[in-house]
């Protein structure tokens, strides 16, 4: 017998309610049926996503949403400011770079806190730069970025647009669209929001929709204007994945219920018991400015970062990531996403605490959990 | 009380043992246990598609994967033949253009036979032309195409590529890449292989890969190379729609149980017991070289198709499908694809009887399931 335990940054686990939701009779999404389904879906889309503009919804993993985020906003030869510090950073620039996009890059090392100052003189020494593409929280890094501060700024720029992927963001932590002035939030479904990956969701200004009208990249799959015309008709553009929008009506209710700002405060306090629970048996945090949706925790001296996720994976169930590109052995990530709660992160921390013991790592054993416990008590 | 009967073109009903597979606990993509998945899914699409190549896995709707055959294989300014006779001829004419391509389209009255000839012609009229795009059936006609004579005269030019949309061709009657020389063909999660939608596959061609080379338009998400690379090591580009790959190693198992040939038995005969329940009681098939996919059934004098398909749908608990654009209110169609079986059919059949009797339509009553009962003693 092993029972699993899914901690990684995506997929996430899934609410046995939404798993059954996606297990009924599939129904035709050209009817009234599914179009109920698809209004409930957008009002709590626009609430979570904290604005009054439809927030659209894509077959598609999260890239997709990505790639239309600068297919749909910029033409050839568009210049654009991304913030390259980490593996999703650097998606930004690719995708850039193969639609012809001049980006400049901000190339922070990978862990470090963001200047928002950085942005600001990007903006000054780049007037021409159409966008700002940027994270809020990186993944790889498992960084959070002051998107409030970035989006601030770039507010003050009328030919600029801020664009956020909040894929591991958004439902982690607070991102209200309309009041800190983002023109575009990407989401993807299997983060926070309890599904199977396959659903991307973009939040677009009134602004941003002014640059899509100028816009000459071709695009057809990710047409955000006719998207948004179906959605507002509560359809889609083309075939939609449909069970999974029947699962999203059921994880947002489940969100809405719990209420986001007790969302916000249990990924936060999740993510912090799990730093201590790490650092209390010596382990160091990678990031400078740790992000509540994952933990990058360093692998200790002379321990492989892949053996700690392998055998974290393999012998004691808990399935987390290891590090992506130059931070491969580095280091290995633990996610406080989505349908995580306190005993998740205590799991997490013993199953830590097994794995290194075994690697022949020296700790006082029980003092990860002995810490996790204390910091959880009040959730 | 009322059950619903899904018999629509797609989406298509379920099996429980597969809704059941998806409703499992999400696993990781990038670990052991969903390559293993991917890999025996690799293995059974190739023998469903007839290949020896790999078929690409998108998480995306079948538009997406038509998409890629344009974007992975042309570039801007290049010519291409378009088959369009129907609202999905005409997308893949409408992609085109979206990226640039002058497309030579063949434009047959919707519902016609297409003759090849007319393909051959155009052929020699337009010897530039990069690849013939076609529908294996048009779904929005219910109309069959004669894919492998168009594939065996495309074959004889070496500069063109053979296109097919099997997307209600794939599973529902024998596209053997390979044998016919189908460069690409596409094929959609919803129809035959019977799961939800957000998956398309595409079987490509080595002479396909060829093209792809030299190939400029841009492209991220659906970058085929890309997908081929990470595909051949059991994986996805990005994170894949997990739930649905799941689902479809099991719904390939089925139809390699019941086996292909069987599988395209079942579809032709339950399709011509619909065609032969609708003419008798006086009904007018619209296809002049119907589909074993899809069945499209005039409205008669008088009477409203959208009335027929709502009242199908509302009071009758039978979801079919109406007419699309210019068919719109003339027919209304029923879907003999995928996990539909006889009872299916005599279902779908005695509720037009129920729909016409109730919109004032006279026909002996009980004609038409008598008939499509002794079609399907059989099978």
């Amino acid at each position: 017998m092993q029972k699993r335990y899914l901690l990684a940054p995506g997929p996430t686990q899934i609410p046995p309610e939404v798993l059954l939701k996606m297990a009924e009779p599939m129904i035709h999404h050209r009817n009234p049926l599914f179009e109920t389904v698809v209004e409930e879906v957008r009002e709590n889309l626009k609430h979570l996503f904290g604005t009054v503009n439809e927030v659209l919804i894509f077959s598609s993993s999260g890239t997709g949403a990505m790639e239309g985020a600068i297919t749909n906003m910029l033409s050839p030869g568009d210049a654009a400011i991304v913030v390259r510090s980490g593996k999703f950073g650097e998606r930004w620039a690719e995708i850039g770079r193969a639609y012809g996009i001049r980006c400049v890059n901000i190339d922070l090392p990978w862990g470090d806190t963001l200047d928002p100052g950085l942005v600001e003189r990007a903006l000054k020494e780049n007037p021409d730069a159409k966008a700002v593409y940027t994270q809020a929280t990186e993944t790889s890094t498992g960084t959070l970025f002051p998107t409030k501060e970035i989006a601030g700024i770039v507010r003050n720029y009328p030919g600029t647009l801020m664009v956020v992927d909040g894929i591991t963001g958004v439902g982690v932590l607070p991102l209200p669209m309309d009041e800190w002035g983002i023109d575009i939030l990407i989401g993807g479904s299997q983060k926070a929001l309890m599904l199977p990956p396959g659903l991307a969701f973009a939040g677009v200004s009134e602004k941003a929709w002014a640059f899509n009208k100028v816009s000459k990249i071709p695009r057809f799959y990710f047409n955000w204007a006719k998207e948004r015309d179906n959605l507002r008709a509560n359809q889609t553009n083309f075939t939609p994945a449909i069970s999974l929008i029947v699962g999203l009506r059921e994880s947002l209710k489940i969100l809405k219920e719990e209420g986001l700002d007790n969302v916000y405060r249990r990924s936060e306090m999740l993510a912090r018991a799990t730093r201590e629970g790490a650092k209390a048996i010596g382990l160091e945090i990678f990031s400078k400015n740790p992000s509540p949706a994952v933990t990058a925790i360093c692998a200790p001296e002379g321990i492989d970062g892949q053996a700690i996720y392998k055998t974290l994976w393999k012998k004691y169930a808990v399935t987390g990531a290891g590090g992506q590109d130059q931070l491969k052995g580095r280091i290995f990530r633990l996610a406080t996403l989505g349908y995580a709660d306190k005993y998740d992160v205590i799991t997490a921390v013993a199953a830590i605490e097994f794995t290194l013991a075994d690697l022949g790592y020296e700790f006082p054993m029980g003092a990860g959990v002995a810490a996790a416990v204390t910091c959880l008590k009040d959730l």
